[in-house]
């Protein structure tokens, strides 16, 4: 029996009726496959938030101002953001990066510096970020998941916190899924009906502007952040790590659909822990052809879904490790 | 300001946009409301299986022996189970309980004996139980919330066990919704097409056999199970001590129609924990209005959709209770 088989036997002859722990039972699969045992564990769990400011936050695309950016990162510093209570309650290790916020901020024991700038360039006018700047991301979130697997993490999930990163998204997901602008683009953080019709103009603009782009990197360098670009080295890192990466909503998926274009067995050890509310995100998954863990209707970014989702996917290690099996408890099987 | 208003300011000062944490969001509305309070907590959470065997199993409508139902409470006693696993993950306190199984268990420090009969009535001929019995169950159910809501506990889950029960929760969910029986019949723990039409036809005699009946009681009576009897007296104690209740899949969603049937404002302490894969359940929630919590193509009843998703009503209270505010983090508001 191939590994995949004896996983399956292992689900199917656990006390319960075949299927009947439905989802559940995919991730168990999945998890053993990547971990290539019939008895996997989750090890350190760590999430990773990167943050960046977006020059195509001067063209009025969000709710919010663009100091939001640096006083969130703050907030994750202190400890009162959600992805803060979420790992408190679900005993995730977090790690905050300044991967190119518009601030100078002073050193943190939680705060890892990398920053590529101040901000990306506006992404209406010009690339958002020059080829070294983005050599430069790759790196350092490819550095920063050596350090975190050093220290026994095999699951990790990114977050993300940036102003304007949503168009970002929008961006990345019209290029790589081949889909017109309209079925990408969301309210972010909450604009109004006047202002979403406004963000699909701009970004309209833009996709004329720079044309058909085909190759990852340039897509990336056109039109990320440098938070994104990051994540995107990390979970290309992770992936040769061989971790179980956890997917959190629009901006982070966004993210993957580069990673994948650029490695794609990484699809195996992708976890999508949400399906988000910002529309476009459920027809990126689609895309995928990816089955989210929860539906909660969550779009706040930070990785909240990844922290959200983790106890179930704890949950299908837990079943898979813990629970008895027709024989061991004496049950009878079906009669069928 | 009244609580509710206060409630909802209180999450949408919260640092993250407007409504994103969706519905977190809705929990720790509801959470508050229940508990009167801006501050809730879910101390000593709880979960208890009913277990019982049901006289419809004779018909063969199950793909399961009846002699499941005993091996299972077994399992559960041995910590063998989906629901130990999940309990012991989310650390949830877990009773059992012998509401009506075939069968003699020895003392055992983890099992409630409450045992109304050696099981049910066959309802194709005869009402499953007397109204002796059913007075006995509603009342053992109530006592065992008693004992559970002394040691501090204020938020309870309910599951099941009892192979045959599918049928008799298509039986009230028919009675209680007004669906034709098609609509209301699933394949349980696993029967095939040709056993699903035979299950169809065997509860569609038993509804012509017995006639309209409006009475919640009466409905009970005549084809729930002991487990489902006594699990709706419980539901009723929980509610009158103002407990929140985690309400599981099918079965348990068909006793909490009789438990609303009788008291009607039991529906604002009810969370309804997942939706389930048995054909049915979606109906039943679209029918009580509900947004189950997970969404896990689960089908394993034990209460195992309560236990996997109580970390995540957690979630809510702890997003509630630690996140920081714009105001005392320092985050700009939305600039529109």
């Amino acid at each position: 029996m191939t590994l995949t088989e004896q996983l399956q036997q292992k689900i199917n002859q656990k006390t319960k009726p075949l299927g009947a722990l439905g989802k559940l039972e995919k991730l168990a699969l999945q998890i053993g496959k990547v971990q290539k045992t019939l008895t996997p564990r989750l090890q350190n769990p760590t999430i990773v938030v990167f943050a960046s400011d977006h020059g195509i936050a001067q063209e009025g695309v969000s709710a919010y101002p663009q100091e939001v950016t640096y006083q969130m990162v703050l907030n994750f510093l202190r400890g009162g953001a959600a992805i803060n209570v979420f790992c408190r309650q679900n005993h995730l290790a977090l790690k905050v990066v300044d991967a190119g916020v518009k601030h100078h901020f002073e050193p943190h024991a939680d705060l890892i510096l990398a920053k590529a700038g101040m901000g990306t360039k506006n992404f209406l006018r010009e690339q958002a970020m020059t080829p070294q700047e983005l050599h430069f991301c790759l790196g350092k979130g490819k550095e920063i998941v050596q350090t975190i697997a050093e220290t026994g993490c095999n699951v990790i999930g990114f977050g993300e916190m940036g102003i304007g990163n949503t168009s970002a998204a929008s961006m990345l997901m019209s290029y790589f899924c081949q889909l017109p602008m309209e079925q990408c683009v969301g309210k972010g953080t909450g604009v109004d009906e006047k202002r979403l019709l406004h963000k699909i103009e701009v970004l309209k603009k833009a996709q004329n502007f720079h044309g058909t782009i085909t190759d990852p990197y340039l897509i990336l360098q056109t039109f990320a952040g440098f938070e994104m670009a990051q994540m995107c080295g990390a979970m290309l890192e992770a992936f040769r790590r061989n971790m179980l990466i956890l997917v959190d909503g629009f901006i982070a998926t966004s993210v993957f659909l580069a990673a994948q274009s650029i490695e794609p067995a990484i699809r195996e050890n992708a976890i999508f822990c949400h399906q988000s509310n910002e529309a476009g995100h459920r027809l990126m998954l689609e895309y995928l052809q990816a089955e989210p863990v929860l539906h909660l209707d969550m779009r706040l970014g930070e990785g909240t879904g990844c922290a959200a989702a983790f106890p179930i996917i704890q949950s299908a290690v837990t079943f898979l490790n813990e629970m008895a099996s027709f024989e061991s408890a004496g049950v009878s099987e079906k009669s069928e």
